[in-house]
């Protein structure tokens, strides 16, 4: 997809992912080594109540997901950065969770007439349909029929 | 350390940890599946002129740098959540990468006298000490000595 394929409102739903509690506490060994991520007694005596996964594990994780779906593919080039990212509820072993991205905004560059920033709100809901993580991002990307940049637009 | 551990202005550091291309690419087929995190080809053509780690890398892996360095051992509860993500610079193979964390701002809960939230300005520096990533979150510590909970404070 590039960058003219995207009007506001757009909704994209990605597949439904599943952690197991060896997933979550392989991940948290490798990048978030907290007991509650790691260590089911120390987990049940945390805030929590018992393991719950790391929070750059559910990002991650439904990140694949989102790549999946193909709405990155041919005109996708990264990201500058997320806005408002919250962990909302606990995410445990055996849930399973998807994400609902909707567009929010669009705008071409300034000063790059082959690429515009799409706006995106993420909500990860869980098998209960709950929201565990929010967040907003922009994405870059490529416009198929490259025009003018917009002098006074940002970057 | 506990809540009262922490002063506005204190700077933690991290270990230096280095990406290799082997690991860039086991990320981001398992998280991040986009062409110019997994293939050396696509990605000499993409904005980034060759293979970037994907942003959700960088952030796990210098996380648990950040566990290690033990800020969060005895109290630490987890975050809410985090603002103003920015990817500021590609990570590329070889890039050697740690950590500065300073206090910006102390608050006690207004609901539960047993915990306070630390607010970090987290920067992540590469081997030239230019800024890659910064972000800002806030922690959920323990208090050593719960006292009254405050009202009128947030959560």
């Amino acid at each position: 997809m590039y960058f003219e394929d995207f009007q506001v409102g757009d909704v994209f739903t990605t597949a439904a992912v599943t952690l197991t509690e060896a997933a979550i506490i392989d991940f948290a060994q490798r990048y978030d080594p907290q007991p509650f991520h790691i260590d089911n007694s120390a987990a049940s005596e945390s805030v929590y109540g018992g393991l719950i996964a790391s929070g750059w594990h559910v990002l991650s994780l439904t990140f694949a997901e989102i790549v999946r779906t193909g709405i990155f593919d041919g005109g996708g080039q990264g990201s500058p950065g997320i806005d408002a990212l919250r962990w909302l509820k606990p995410v445990r072993p055996g849930d399973t969770l998807h994400v609902e991205l909707t567009v929010t905004d669009l705008r071409t560059s300034a000063t790059r007439s082959d690429r515009g920033y799409v706006t995106l709100a993420f909500e990860i809901l869980n098998q209960h349909d709950e929201t565990v993580t929010s967040y907003t991002a922009v994405e870059i990307m490529r416009r198929r029929h490259p025009g003018k940049a917009e002098p006074g637009a940002p970057g």
